[in-house]
């Protein structure tokens, strides 16, 4: 049986978020019913809820990094039993048939995954398929879902469930390009930007056994970066001669910077052979200087979210290194002000909504 | 003893390129001396005798595309003999220190390699190199010409030696990255641009068993792609149907343009985890989208020329598919005329100066 379960919501693009009821399907044989603790403040969560990515849909239940305990599963379902913790991250279906289904890189499907929230179910093995083109999808914002089996993970019981809860967004993201493009424990690893992603990046570099070093405007959060993320260098990026000194010297590079900047001036700081990942997406175009890409062979390559294989290798990684990431827990009638809290990186490092005060 | 050669050289930035003699040195243990035959022209040459680059020295002798017989080899050199077919490249010397130099990447030389032209012998293994910084390299608009034996490759017999001389660069430069960034048999290539590294690439890439596809403005170059050079397919990237009908679906791109050009156009025909590589450099700098760069995975990167070991697999990659480069065999008087018509793209594909004229 469909059901209905609280939620928050915007009704209009800038609107502000509150009670809202959205209903959920009845689990079918591949699914799992999840009660929801906890949702994670992603910046994107704001960006759609602003209406500034375009083609949204409203009303919207924002929220893709979900934690919660499973309370039901379909027949068919081997890989979760009831009481598990476990995490949704930013897709609940994909067309599971293209070459990057198939090797479990679903966020890069072929086709385009169904996004938690915001999206539309569009296969036809969605359970909330239709031929109008499927049901809306709600996000984490809300007290339960139900999600098919492919798409939760499980959350070691080792991890705090809500500090976990992050990791199936602002953790998978930076991991997943961490180890596609090949990080290796005594690489120069460069982290640009200390927000959600960054002290990911920050801490899952430190636990591979990579050369870390936080860069970021000013000073403000040097301590923070080397006293409670264990980075081993910080480099003011407004300082020139920090900068010039840290010239050609790094292997990798990920940028989380989600506003416009000058991409060359990290370019520079790679090594030959270096690459610079962008997991941030500034709007605007960035001016790429194409020489010292050519003298280094030097790579820029993007980067989004991660499949179902690498979130649960990143989980089991989280787990050995007892990773979690830093949160401010906030009620769900604090979502407007912790909104505006994360546009000023005023938050360290990330939101966590207690979902029982929905 | 070091002797006398005639070369041609411009004694400033746009002068005309005029007879000059140039002091060769006298051949050291590991030189090989070489009797030029033939020079190619690269647009390179244009730029820095023009003085665009900055830092150019005068009077400069241009030419890194340089082909010739071995006349007279040094007490240590054991890969050559009197009679040899040989090719000098873009770098006469390199630390041979560094990592990139210990695995044969010279060109990737962490202080920089030595230019065939317009550069300074800097090491203190470099038989010309003085505490003041070393002698001027005078390139291969001349009639000989001493280098180090690690920087000389060489030319297999079966191929002509005048249509394999700008292979030293025009081909290298497109084969090293085609073969770092991997591109195998049954993949989608895209050639950007069809002059004297395109239609290099374009022959790479059809001999490399990948679906091969010429992209050019206008169709001017059709024909040529397809029945001269066996391209399996061209694009008009002036026709937005045919632009569209191709997105995501390369790959890899290499784009061979050298003025400012749409990066975001390519990137969006590069299917997911698709490479653009960048061979030619605009001077500008190019506005990147970084959106479709995260979305789809994708990658840019930078590549140039490459070394020796690369240079001489290529080579042998040449004799065994038995491909040479399209020449215009010009004499040394027609060098001024030739740079003019080198920025009309008015010649197929690259002109290649008789030195026995010079």
């Amino acid at each position: 049986m469909s059901y209905e379960t609280k939620a928050y919501a915007t009704k209009v693009a800038k609107g502000p978020l509150e009670p809202f009821t959205v209903t959920r399907r009845a689990v079918a044989p591949d699914d799992v019913k999840i009660d929801i603790k906890f949702a994670g403040i992603c910046h994107s969560d704001i960006h759609q809820a602003r209406g500034e990515w375009g083609g949204e849909q409203f009303p919207m239940v924002p929220g893709h990094e979900i934690g919660g305990v499973v309370v039901e599963v379909g027949s068919s379902v081997t890989k979760f039993k009831v009481g598990d913790h476990v995490g949704v991250g930013c897709m609940v279906d994909s067309c599971r048939e293209c070459s990057n289904c198939q090797i479990g890189d679903e966020n890069y499907c072929f086709t385009a995954p169904v996004f938690t929230y915001n999206g539309k179910y569009s296969y036809k093995h969605c359970a909330e398929y239709n031929e109008e083109g499927g049901a809306t999808t709600y996000g984490g914002y809300s007290q339960s879902i139900v999600v098919t089996e492919r798409f939760v993970a499980k959350i070691p019981s080792n991890l705090d469930l809500a500090a976990a809860t992050p990791l199936l967004c602002a953790g998978i993201t930076v991991y997943s390009p961490m180890k596609h493009f090949g990080l290796k424990a005594g690489q120069k690893f460069g982290v640009v930007g200390l927000g959600g992603l960054g002290h990911m990046a920050t801490k899952f570099g430190v636990a591979m056994g990579a050369e870390t070093t936080v860069i970021s405007r000013g000073t403000a959060k040097k301590s923070d970066a080397i006293d409670t993320l264990k980075a081993h260098h910080y480099i003011d990026s407004t300082d020139e001669d920090q900068m010039k000194g840290a010239a050609f010297s790094f292997d990798i590079l990920i940028s989380t910077i989600s506003a416009g900047f000058d991409i060359n001036q990290f370019v520079g700081l790679l090594r030959q052979n270096g690459t610079l990942i962008l997991v941030g997406a500034p709007p605007e175009a960035l001016p790429l200087a194409t020489f010292p890409m050519l003298f280094g062979r030097k790579r820029i390559v993007g980067s989004i979210i991660g499949g179902m294989k690498e979130t649960e290798e990143m989980l089991e990684f989280c787990s050995e290194h007892n990773i979690v990431c830093q949160i401010e827990k906030i009620g769900a009638s604090d979502i407007n002000t912790a909104y505006d809290r994360v546009m000023k990186s005023d938050v360290k490092y990330r939101f966590v909504i207690d979902c029982s005060t929905i």
